[in-house]
């Protein structure tokens, strides 16, 4: 590919490639945990672990597809920030679910408030798109700089 | 990334940010069946969409990465259109698997038809591209037509 | 899309597309053994190729995200070819878990080599990128080549 695409995505990458290393992590603990299985006290925790590792990994595909036409649709700065902020999340989710026993029905959907943005963010971008086809105006100046402001607020508690 | 580009996914996005929301959905159904969860008689109900969740999730990536490689390859409405199919015939089978408990067996695979035309779409796109960089003639107009002719019978039941 | 930028992915196109025909295989696999389900010997088979079929799936996003960024990053070629590496080694993985049980511990992530060298790919190309941004020498020439020199070592048993 040349330069220019390069540029437009290059963050995108760096976030995927984060979250493959992230992956791999889950995955590496998950297959500690299993090992390392020989009485009943350790299969709940394999059980919990792996529970787990399924939440995390049957979103993994909804948030990579959001986070890529997000990125693409609108500028990818904010996109990538929201997703390194879902990584943190997901890290959070899986070290606490290793924790606690009660905490397995919650966490089909963790970091809702961020894949909504980053949906938001795409839907922007079309709207955005088709106003510059059908009309004659660009806003994508500013909807950049308010998507860029607007990411500031995903680190609210 | 510049206006051609959007051009060209456009359709493709919208596609991929309606199977967003549909995963949501699903999840938020089993999430809901899993709070209320406090006699015998919802734990199959449960059980039973939770399944059909995770049949679901488990062909998403490989729907995901049929579509966009046929809309690239070849062109974006088509694909889009047995997208949008393929999401339909999800929601019924997400739906239906709700009411019987015996349908678990098929479903594997539900919407190999489509599957089944997004992949031909591919291959068509890439022997078309084959024989332009290696040939002289050019038949993509052609193959256009005909694969937007062809995307209409997929509605036969 | 126009003819140059499907130069660039046509391989990778390819590589996706026998991913998927592979994944249909599996799934189909386990919707024949689940049909012929009547008696308590077949369950254990049965669970065997879902495990195993599940355990392909649960990586599946990931290997689709690190083929296409080191694809796009770096050059085409040698991922397309570590990406048929994978599927060999999944192929492998998938009918050696129908004949043993006691398989079922490691293979959260077989191909760990492949994988990794596809990630290697990706931080070159980022780094190298980078490097072409605000440097001024190209090194992708010689990269490109110690790649595709590289990926043969991935034969190695």
């Amino acid at each position: 590919m040349d330069a220019e695409v390069m540029d437009n995505i290059i963050l995108l990458v760096l976030v995927t490639l984060l979250s493959v290393v992230q992956n791999v992590f889950f995955a590496l603990k998950v297959e500690k945990e299993c090992t390392g299985l020989n009485s009943k006290q350790h299969s709940t925790a394999f059980e919990r672990l792996s529970c787990a590792n399924r939440n995390c990994m049957d979103t993994y595909p909804t948030f990579l597809a959001v986070l890529w036409c997000a990125g693409i649709c609108l500028s990818q700065a904010p996109a990538a920030f929201a997703g390194i902020l879902y990584l943190v999340v997901r890290q959070k989710y899986f070290v606490g679910y290793m924790g606690q026993t009660c905490q397995s029905t919650p966490g089909f959907l963790f970091g809702k408030r961020i894949l909504f943005f980053l949906s938001l963010m795409c839907i922007v971008g079309i709207i955005n798109h088709l106003m510059l086809t059908y009309g004659s105006s660009d806003y994508k100046e500013y909807i950049q700089t308010i998507t860029k402001a607007a990411s500031t607020l995903l680190l609210l508690p």
